[in-house]
């Protein structure tokens, strides 16, 4: 890991742009007009982002979310995206991506502009990677804002693609619901544009809700203190793993739930909650900003130990966040 | 074959935004404010687009010229890049990478703004990915738009590279300057910015000048006649390989020139030569647009067989182009 994190290091230096946010942020925003443009870029491999054995529907349909969902926590209407795919051996699992891409990028609204398609060496897996394109009118909120006293709030559920991961991979039994959260995120494009302009900061939580309120806390210089039974857990997770305090740990280090994290004024309460049920999307406040440094878990107005692993790493390192 | 092509057309379907460009482009163009953004996205896959053993500096150079190419024939200043990389297991490698990265975006001003780090799988060849995003005030020229009568014109020396490539796979001796042209090409960034609003149609020589010239011709809907004895060849090459017709076919469909390749009516022909040198780039017209379909040679004013390969396909099929 040293070396990756030598590695990011090395990039950061060639990031001085004001546009590059240091590298710190999950997009590129670049001013133009009387707004700006967000760019994000993440790439999924075969066997480490997705399972070999996922249907290719899905994992166009991951491809694409999991880049919109970086378009989503700064507020952006997805212009347009590029696609860099490289070809599967077998014909008809192209066919089938495609077929997803069709789906996924008519589900959101969103064109293909471009990309490049090529031919892999035989046997080599599959690493694909997407450029999403999006549009703010408002401020960018950026993941270091969050203030002290502002109130943490999360959209959706949380931990249920984790478990559907666990069901995917054949390591439980559970509903088809929770699976789907896992195979098919969606991205927060709606709740994204209305809360923006209200925000102090905000990212999506991909790699765990621990790990990702951690790392808003550390970029805003604040501590984050949670409270796990805040922590909004869908009834078919709830059935499935009971509500317990560690069961609630258990979904804030799952990862690839793809809501939004955001950190906004207690005054801003009413307008946020209008907003979020103007976009149709449920939001919860899990916590509140304070003065020091890494993330205190409660439950139940008692001090909860942090687990020994926040998020989910899955070896992999974003540049951009 | 038939299934990249297949699987492109599938993909044509979702490119119905107009700055899709139909994916016939190079290119993806937004317009904002008073200009219009361009965007590509080129991969290069290790043993495919590069060797292996080629310098992981000179892998860097390759990815960010490549896609600079494709801005400087649209006119575009590039803005930034946007990195989709995959760690290669020797960590050596990457800091070398990293380096190379460093020295090309320095050589052009192009920051680093984002992306992707991922790991692979252990064994994995790597594939590595790059967005560039540029900005152009003048209308952008595509490859579409070349009108009867128009002349054809190309930057620099053609089949430089092509030598170069083989001096680099052990398959040849010859000139350092030659493999440089394959190892480090140059984007022509400063002609394409001048000559963009003088020009009917612009594109990138990337697959060898003749079937690029002919991708030209029919995405126009016209003939183009070229004249072997006017391509321009380096002095280097010249005394490599010599001078014949044969020789001139050879630097013709090799590839890798990333020169420019554009059409303007007879009129502009002074005020190109103007742009162009300001540019300090030389140019040369090397054939004429005429109603028909195809390209058609000729050498020293007798016609000259068409070469069964127009050009390097290297198993690779860009949406975009």
């Amino acid at each position: 890991v040293s070396s990756e994190l030598d590695f990011i290091a090395a990039l950061r230096r060639l990031a001085g742009d004001p546009a590059a946010r240091g590298l710190s942020d999950d997009v590129a925003v670049l001013p133009v007009g009387g707004g700006s443009l967000v760019l994000t870029h993440d790439m999924i491999v075969e066997g480490i982002h997705y399972l070999a054995t996922d249907q290719p529907e899905d994992v166009a349909w991951k491809l694409v979310a999991v880049n919109l969902s970086d378009l989503a926590a700064k507020g952006a209407a997805p212009l347009g995206v590029l696609l860099g795919y490289v070809l599967h051996a077998d014909e008809a699992w192209n066919l089938r991506f495609r077929d997803g891409l069709a789906e996924v990028l008519d589900a959101f609204g969103v064109p293909l502009l471009g990309g490049d398609t090529v031919r892999g060496p035989a046997g080599a897996p599959l690493m694909l990677g997407l450029t999403a394109i999006g549009e703010v009118k408002s401020p960018v909120p950026s993941r270091s804002g969050a203030k002290e006293g502002d109130l943490l709030w999360v959209s959706g559920t949380i931990g249920d693609a984790g478990a559907g991961l666990r069901i995917a991979r054949g390591d439980m039994e559970g509903p088809p619901d929770l699976a789907l959260r896992y195979r098919r995120p969606t991205p927060r494009l709606a709740l994204g544009t209305v809360i923006a302009p209200l925000v102090h900061a905000a990212m999506d939580v991909s790699d765990g809700l621990l790990l990702d309120a951690a790392r808003m806390a550390e970029a805003s210089g604040l501590s984050a203190a949670l409270e796990l039974e805040a922590v909004p857990l869908s009834a078919s997770l709830i059935r499935l793993l009971g509500d317990s305090a560690e069961a609630r740990v258990d979904a804030a280090v799952a990862g690839d739930d793809y809501e939004l994290l955001f950190a906004a004024p207690p005054e801003t309460t009413e307008a946020i909650a209008v907003a979020a049920a103007e976009a149709g999307t449920p939001i919860t406040t899990i916590g509140r900003f304070r003065p020091g440094s890494g993330i205190v878990l409660s439950h139940e107005g008692k001090p909860h130990p942090l687990p020994d692993r926040l998020g989910y790493q899955h070896e992999s390192v974003r540049p951009s966040g």
